[in-house]
């Protein structure tokens, strides 16, 4: 049963709600002109996209057998992505193009909508009669998800209720099939992503039905005897793609789908790490809605085996190109790291989710690693170019693409981004939390009363942090600021008075609980040395190796700035580190140089083996922002670097 | 043409002839018990294999549709090869037991050819009719290829000509069917083998039509209108190995096959490598009897790419499992090396025969390096479990198999090993040369006169190698010692008298030309000091690591001396190493030990990354021979280890 006191601001578990998109306005100048691109740039590139690919007009439903290109089983799930992306933006940038762009394409949907409320251009026209036969692999519930995502969006957006109309009528209608009733399939999505949906639906419309259903799903997965054996069984065939049998033969193994076992039992973040990521989302929220501790438990255990085994300095998660997926613990190589930017997305939103239950930097700490490298790497600085991997290393065999046959990481970047004003802050019963250092304008309301901070800062770039307070009448409250992991030596002010921050910090938070008057002014220094960085010795792939990282900036060396053969580069221990600000690279970005060393090889002469070391020889090496690479020439790139003891120097 | 002269102890450029090996006997301590658990237990065992697994009883043609196990395309080939192995056995150790079984397997073989001297039992029962349709992957004359060796070998190891004549007519066939005449096909085999096959039945039997064959084959090999595309279309299907599509993707590269480019523009070692290491020991050999220089120089272009870009430090080649060959150049990653058993017995081969046209110690050099260590890793301490793949480096879940349904490693271990004494001597116009040091008593023809070796040395244990020389008569006579490349130092006296090496070295060989008369003791002193390895800078996967190498030998880490995680531990540069007899050890063997150093965890409380780099705590670490490993119970093994500057000791 559902606590039917979960809903609300105290909802349940769910003690820190983030503030609507709306009131936060973000001004900074790492930030704001990427908000403009993506607005500007991307999200009507990736209309254009989806377009001429055929997406959009499949919604026609006037596909016929022969016609090429073939309506995909998960097209849907691009144009929802988009649309939610562009809801965003209409947000809080109205534009009337965009608008009806936005509306035509939702009349689009709601005319591919089947009388039954049934939607799915794939089911409908190519493969009619075949609806829900394939709930491992064929992806329905995936797209109907990433619909009900886009309509609470869209409406959340402009009011408007066209689309959250069509996906409530979708979404009774999956009420229907799915279930424990009689006559009703036990069955849940081989891909993850309906039950988080569902609980944004829920949250939207107060119908706790669709909770239940998110519920429902969570609850299912996993559990004996197994959905996807019994549909293969009543289905008579192994699925949609064959005869693809090694990647059959891959879905076939339960922990690609997160369905080992029930989810209140998973331990490990195992499989397809985007799907992992979408379940664990929903199970941080309805461990929110419901107050369900297990569920909580469950997310915690998850959260320490992916953040302590399974990810990489970038926030990517996912070693394996061939499962999209997680590999085993400490199993972290560099060059061929999938590290979906879909997956880091879905980090961020799990990350983000947690925030909401627990006041523990930590979850904001690895959001911001993940947003700050391993998320934003996937766009390039024209914001036309993606990566759907993102490598820790490359040989120069890899670059952005301008679109993909599965395009789930670009339409995921753009409503991330257009979304992004709702990461900065946070509001508790008794406290405001600031988890970002973005320079930006926020409304708050805590305790009844509303509560503006103007937050003042270079960030990422500089670590001096400058918060404004101003309070429509005297309030008391706590202010919560994350000290982030990467910073040994922060230091806090309130008016030109320190405050002592070992004393004052809470599981990663400083909280500062006064009666505010407004007017006062917070200062956090967070000092920015180029920081060595090393793996666990666990992690083979990184032993001997050294990274940099700055703030949340982990840094690379790409062959433009450093053209040699990357991995002959080695960084004496003691080499020291500087940082400047580069005004003339990519729009601005802080870079890093030190007094490296290169293996030498004009003494080799031909021979593959000897008894001498080669020499090294001195080489200045600059390093970028990890995110920033590849947008000048594709090339060699490497973020861990051998470390040389001083015996290696020539 | 082919040079009619190119017959006999001076034909073509083959200069250096192997003696025969009933003429050699091998006592030493290394080789002579591992020869007798050949001889004892894995010629037999591999025969119980084959008839356990169906291959010798197919022969009888008695299978019909429907029935389990269904022939397979190259299992004549794995008969073939223990014929061989057996008949170089008897050939030294005469057995009657062993005689009678091989004379029963090869009455089935003569059984199973057909009326016009084919023989091919897949495409005689399981598809008949088909024959000659799938050069690329069927495999047919990579098979008669093998069978071939298999009836020299038996004639000239019993004086039978029961097999030989078998497979004369089955050649005399094939040569009716492959040629450039009219109504002949215009093909070559996607495995080579056969050519150099046709080169020892030339040898055997005189017969130059065989060496024209051969000789065609290697002309016809690469050039354009492209066979295998010729004969797809006509057979109008992919192949016999769909629907394995990837497979079949992989095998319509032509570099596969060595078939890209006729093969004197051939410069790079491409494609699978026991293919491309039996191409070259055909070209070889067709140089050697012919004289056909550009072949030779081709053969040398070859080479050079092998082993300066190529070849890893243990003698084995082909970088990948997934065309079980050659990528690119400097691209030897250590736990997925390949390194087919096969291939370093093909390397061995190859070098093998350009030793026969060159007085260049090159050859034997990596001869003795592939035999020391990536050949006889093949093959387990009891004789009877096999290694298909020979990684550098292993997280402990890999270990020798007892059979492969691909079983072509294991009968091709036997028959090196069971043939060992053929590779020990050569002969010249005017010279006699050691390649290897193995204590063995040697009679061998130069210049008309027999000379008799008496070759005393523990070697690989220890470098001293003692020679006596014995004559009929005062004969004069280089006696050239090759002088490894491992050694730096090594000495040489004749009675007592210092040789003055740099003087006498030519291309490797230290040359001692006099006038022998019987007695004389030539003493070669090889010290053998555990050395550091390095490898080029080009060779990412070996970047700031170090192997350790004792005379031939390359060791390894193994888990068993050294239980610990493997990737943890790093030798510091200036570590001192010791070696030292462990008699206990396998029968006996040299282990280096050292004090390296280990990263220790015990500070890291469950963070994945960290600011300060691990801590080291001291670690003495044993190192064993690389054949030897995973004989003493599965486990992890490295042979590259991290070499540590003395900044990076705790």
């Amino acid at each position: 049963m559902i606590d039917s006191s979960a809903r609300g601001s105290a909802s349940g578990n769910r003690i820190w709600q983030p503030i609507p998109l709306t009131d936060v306005a973000i001004d900074d100048r790492f930030w704001a002109p990427r908000l403009r691109l993506n607005r500007e740039r991307t999200i009507p590139y990736q209309y254009e996209q989806c377009k001429e690919t055929g997406r959009i007009d499949a919604l026609r439903l006037d596909w016929r057998p022969g016609q090429e290109p073939v309506p995909h089983i998960f097209w849907e799930s691009d144009v929802a992505k988009w649309i939610e992306a562009a809801s965003y933006s209409l947000a809080t940038h109205p534009d009337p193009e965009l608008d009806a762009l936005v509306d035509g394409t939702i009349a689009l949907l709601a005319g591919a909508q089947q009388p039954d409320g049934y939607l799915n251009v794939y089911f409908t026209v190519v493969k009619p009669g075949q609806r829900w036969t394939d709930l491992r692999d064929a992806h329905e519930l995936y797209c109907a998800g990433h619909l009900i995502e886009a309509g609470v969006a869209h409406y959340q957006a402009t009011g408007k209720t066209a689309l959250l109309d069509v996906v409530r009528r979708y979404a009774d209608h999956i009420d229907t099939v799915f279930g424990t009733g009689p006559g009703q399939k036990r069955g849940y999505c081989g891909h993850e992503e309906i039950e988080l949906a569902l609980v944004k639906l829920y949250r939207a419309t107060g119908e706790e039905r669709y909770l239940r259903l998110a519920r429902y799903f969570v609850d299912e997965r996993g559990t004996q005897p197994y959905y996807f054996d019994l549909e293969a069984a009543e289905r008579g065939a192994p699925g949609f793609f064959e005869p693809d049998l090694t990647s059959s033969n891959l879905r076939a193994n339960r922990e690609y789908n997160q369905a080992h076992r029930p989810v209140r039992e998973q331990t490990e973040a195992v499989g397809h790490a985007v799907r992992a990521m979408y379940l664990y989302c929903a199970m941080a929220d309805l461990a929110g809605e419901t107050g369900d501790a297990s569920l909580l438990d469950a997310c915690k255990r998850l959260w320490d085996n992916l953040c302590s085994r399974r990810m990489y300095l970038t926030g990517g998660i996912g070693t394996s190109a061939a499962n999209e997926g997680f590999t085993r613990d400490d199993d972290l190589p560099n060059e061929t790291a999938y590290c979906e930017t879909c997956a880091a997305i879905g980090l961020v939103f799990w990350a983000h989710r947690l925030a909401q239950l627990e006041p523990d930097a930590r979850y904001a700490d690895v959001l911001e690693r993940a947003l700050y490298n391993g998320v934003i790497s996937g766009v390039s600085h024209d914001g036309a170019r993606f990566f759907y991997a993102n490598p820790l290393a490359s040989r120069g065999d890899v670059t952005r693409q301008e679109w993909f046959g599965c395009a789930c990481c670009p339409p995921n970047l753009a409503r991330l981004l257009a979304s992004l004003g709702a990461y900065v802050y946070a509001v508790g019963p008794d406290d405001v939390a600031v988890h970002l250092y973005v320079q930006s304008s926020a409304r708050l309301t805590v305790k009844g009363q509303t509560v503006t901070l103007r937050q003042r800062t270079d960030y990422p770039w500089d670590g001096t942090v400058a918060i404004d307070v101003a309070v429509e009448q005297p309030t008391t409250f706590g202010l919560r600021l994350r000290v982030p992991d990467w910073c040994r030596a922060a230091t806090l002010r309130v008016d030109s008075q320190d405050i002592d921050l070992p004393h004052n910090v809470e599981r990663g938070y400083a909280r500062i609980e006064r009666q505010w008057r407004g007017g006062e002014r917070v200062e956090l220094v967070l000092p920015m040395p180029v920081e060595r960085v090393y793996a666990h010795p666990n992690v083979e792939a990184d032993a001997g190796l050294v990274a940099l990282q700055r703030g949340p900036l982990v840094y690379c060396l790409e062959e433009v700035d450093n053209p040699v053969a990357l991995h002959r580069v080695a960084l004496p221990r003691e080499a020291s580190l500087s940082a400047h600000m580069d005004e003339d690279l990519l729009g601005g970005a802080t870079v890093v140089t030190a007094q490296a060393s290169i293996a030498d090889d004009t003494d080799w002469s031909g021979t593959l083996y000897r008894p001498e070391p080669s020499t090294a020889r001195p080489l200045s090496i600059t390093a970028v922002p990890y995110h920033a690479w590849d947008n000048r020439g594709q090339g060699q790139m490497r973020v861990w670097l051998r470390e040389d003891g001083d015996t290696h120097s020539g």
